[in-house]
C-alpha cells in the first residue's frame, strides 16, 4: 500500500518537488479554505470571526492537530510567532528549572538562529550562562552533570544527520538536565514520540513537512508537568489566565496556553489547519518506511551515475532525517541548473546540494527520474551553458 | 471633499461598523491579491516565492508603506511578528541607551500587554529595574532625571484619550530619558510624525484602523541614528546580517533590519500589503478633521438621545485618538442588543461601550443613524427581550 497522496497537492506539471524540507508545497485544500475565511469570516463577521469562527481557540485546536504527528498529547502544544520565537520562550522556561546549572549544551550542527537566540538570552540575563557547542556525535558524551539543558534540533538542516532524541534524551534526564528538541526537519518527517521520551520541551516549524505555507506559525510543546510551574519569558496578553479582563497584573494562563503571546495570524493559521487535512489517516511509521526507501533509491541512483558527488548525509538509514545531501565543489550552480530543468532541491553553503523526501506527494519514479536530469546537469556541465546562466538570475 | 471611499471595503449591508479600532473591515483588493499569492507564489513558485515574489523584502517593503502613514522615513520601520513582541524588543533595545537608570515609567491607561510584558522583560533582566504606573495626566510631571525609559501608548484602548506625543516626547529628551510609543491606536486613525517629534522607538499593530486582517503582523520602528547601535534582544536569523551564511555567530542586520526575526508570515504579511492601497491619495490631516467631525457628531447625539450614557471620553476633540467611548451600567447586554441591530461597537469591562470612527468607510450618515439605534435599544431595553438574549449567546 502506498503512502503517495499527489493528487493532494498542486504541484507544478512536471516538477519534481525536492524542497519540501524547506518549503512544502500547495495542498489543493487551501485556497479555498483560505477564502472562505477571508470573505466570509473576515469579510462577513469581522470583529464577531473571534467567537463565531473560532479564531481565538485555533492556536490550541491546529497544535492538537500537529501534537497527534509528533506523540504530544492533547493540549500540550500551542501555535504561534516563529521558531525562533519560541526556542526563545522553551529556552528561558528551561532554564528556570535547574537555576544552579550554568551550561546550555547544543552542537555545530544546529540551525543558526537556534544559537543567535540562545546567546542572545544569555547575553540578556546575564547571569554566568555558558553555550557550550560541541560536534553532534560528542553530544552525549558532553551531558554531564554541569549541563543545564540540552538544546539540539533533531535533525541537521545540511546534512539530514538525525540524533536518536530517546537515547539522548534519556541520557540528559540521568544527570538531571532538561532537554529542548528542535523538530523543524522532524515535525510530518520522522516518527516523533515526545510523550514516550520524557523530554520537556520540543519547538518546530510549520512551513516545511507540514505544508503550512511560507511563514506559517510555529509550535511550542511543553511537557504536562511541567506546563503550570514555567514562568513565560515573553509574558503576552494571550498568555494571561484572563485575557479579556485586562487586568494590570499578568498572570500566566493554564498549562501551554502561556506560552501563546499576542494575537494569532489567522489568516496565516487557517491556510496550516487546511493543509493538516493531508494527514488524515497517514500512519507515521509507514511514511517513515517510504522515506526511507525513497532516501535510499536517491543514494544509489546518484552514487551510481553521479560518482563526482560526495555523499554528506549519513550512509545508515536510521541516522538519517527525510533529506539526502551530497557535496559538490560546484554545487552552487549545478543546483540552479538542477532548478532550470525543473527538479528542486537546494544548496547550503559551502558546497551542499540538499534533497529532501517526502513521500505523501514523491514517487519512487520521480525520485529516478531526478537523478537521471542530475547526472545530465553534472555530465554535461550544463551550468555552462549560457542558456542556464541566465536562468540563474532569477531562481 | 469627502475621504469616504467605502466602495474600497467589502462591509456587510446593512451594517455599521464601529469597531474598525479593534478589527477593520476587509478591503476589496485583498480577496484576489492573497489567492494570487497562495495558488500563483506559493503554489507555482514554491521555495523560488522568496526571490521571485519578493516575500524576503516584503517586511521593509510593507514597513515603508506603513512608515509613510505615521511619519518614519524610508528604511525605518519593519513588520513582524505581534505587537507584544515588537514592545519586549523596542524595551530591551532603550534599556541599552542609559543603562545606570533603573525607572521605566508608564501610565495606568496603557494597554495591559504592553505593561505584562515590561515586567516579564523587568523580572527576567533582574537588574533592579522598575516599572513605574502614573495616571495619565500625571505622566508629564512623573518625568525625571531617574527614568530611562517613558513607554506609553498614544491612545487610550478604553477611553480614546490620546497623549500629545510630540510635548511628552519633548519632555523626556529634555531629562535624557528615550521614548516608546505604542501606536496601536494611532497608526491610521491620527497624524503621527514619528520623524517629526523624535522619539526613539514605536510599535503597533496594523488589524486595527490599517485593515491588515485578522492576527495582521506588528510593526517596529526604531529612529534611524539608534538602529546600528541597539542589540536585538531576539537575536533571529533574519535579523543577521547575512541569514544565509549560516554563521555560527549573530552579526545584527543594518538598520531596523535587525529588529526582523523569524520567517516572516507572507500570506499574512500579502492580505495587509493589499489593504494598505486604500491609503493611496490620503492626508492624514483630511481625515483626522473627518475622523473629529464623526466623533463629534456621536457626542453630540448619543448625549441629546441616550441621556443614560455618561462619556468616557476627552470631551476636547484634540485629547481623542478617532474613538468615542461612554459609560453605561448596562453596558455589555445594551452593546450585545446593538450588535444584533446590525451596529457593530465593543464592550470593555467594567462599563464601557466603545465606538471607532474610520472616515475611510463610515459616513456622518451611518453615526447618526447608529445614534438612533442606540437610542432605541436603550429607551426600550432590547437587551430585557427573548430574541436578543438568545443573540447574546453567540457573538
Amino acid at each position: 500500500m502506498t503512502i503517495l497522496r499527489k493528487h493532494l497537492f498542486d504541484i507544478p506539471e512536471g516538477m519534481i518537488y525536492l524542497d519540501g524540507n524547506s518549503l512544502g508545497p500547495l495542498p489543493k485544500s487551501v485556497p479555498a479554505r483560505l477564502a472562505r475565511a477571508v470573505t466570509e469570516e473576515w469579510g462577513a463577521h469581522l470583529i464577531k470571526g473571534w467567537n463565531l469562527d473560532g479564531w481565538m481557540a485555533q492556536p490550541a485546536r491546529v497544535g492538537d492537530a500537529v501534537g497527534r504527528l509528533i506523540g504530544a498529547p492533547e493540549g500540550s502544544v500551542v501555535m504561534g510567532d516563529t521558531l525562533s520565537i519560541k526556542v526563545y520562550q522553551a529556552l528561558s522556561a528551561a532554564l528556570q528549572i535547574s537555576p544552579k546549572r550554568k551550561q546550555i549544551l547544543s552542537d555545530l550542527g544546529n540551525f543558526p538562529t537556534d544559537l543567535y537566540i540562545a546567546k542572545g538570552l544569555l547575553t540578556h540575563l546575564d547571569q554566568g550562562h555558558e553555550l557550550r557547542l560541541v560536534e553532534p556525535e560528542d553530544v552525549a558524551d558532553a551531558i554531564t552533570e554541569e549541563v543545564a539543558v540540552v538544546m539540539l534540533t533533531q535533525v541537521d538542516y545540511r546534512t539530514g544527520r538525525m540524533h536518536d532524541m530517546a537515547a539522548i534524551t534519556a541520557r540528559a534526564h540521568a544527570v538531571g538536565a532538561v532537554v529542548i528538541w528542535d523538530l523543524a526537519h522532524s515535525a510530518g518527517a520522522v516518527p516523533v514520540d515526545l510523550a514516550g521520551c520524557g523530554a520537556e520541551f520540543a519547538v518546530g516549524c510549520s512551513y516545511k513537512y507540514l505544508n503550512g505555507g511560507p511563514g506559517a506559525p510555529a509550535f511550542i510543546y511543553v511537557r504536562p508537568d511541567l506546563a503550570d510551574r514555567v514562568r513565560p519569558a515573553l509574558a503576552g496578553w494571550l498568555g494571561h489566565e484572563a485575557p479579556f479582563a485586562f487586568d494590570l497584573d499578568y498572570r500566566p494562563g493554564p498549562g501551554v496556553a502561556r506560552m501563546r503571546v499576542g494575537t494569532p495570524p489567522v489568516l496565516q493559521m487557517t491556510a496550516l489547519e487546511a493543509a493538516l487535512e493531508v494527514w488524515e489517516g497517514v500512519e507515521m511509521a509507514a511514511l517513515r518506511a517510504a522515506s526511507v526507501a525513497l532516501c535510499e533509491t536517491f543514494i544509489a541512483e546518484v552514487e551510481a551515475r553521479c560518482p563526482e558527488l560526495v555523499l554528506a548525509s549519513p550512509r545508515d538509514a536510521a541516522m538519517r532525517g527525510s533529506q539526502v545531501s551530497f557535496r559538490f565543489e560546484q554545487g552552487y550552480a549545478a543546483m540552479q541548473a538542477l532548478i532550470a530543468r525543473d527538479v528542486i532541491g537546494d544548496f547550503r553553503a559551502p558546497d551542499i546540494m540538499r534533497f529532501g523526501f517526502t513521500p505523501l506527494y514523491v514517487s519512487e519514479d520521480e525520485v529516478i527520474r531526478a537523478a537521471s536530469i542530475l547526472e545530465e546537469v553534472i555530465r554535461d556541465r550544463l551550468w555552462d551553458r549560457p542558456e542556464y546562466r541566465a536562468r540563474q538570475a532569477v531562481t
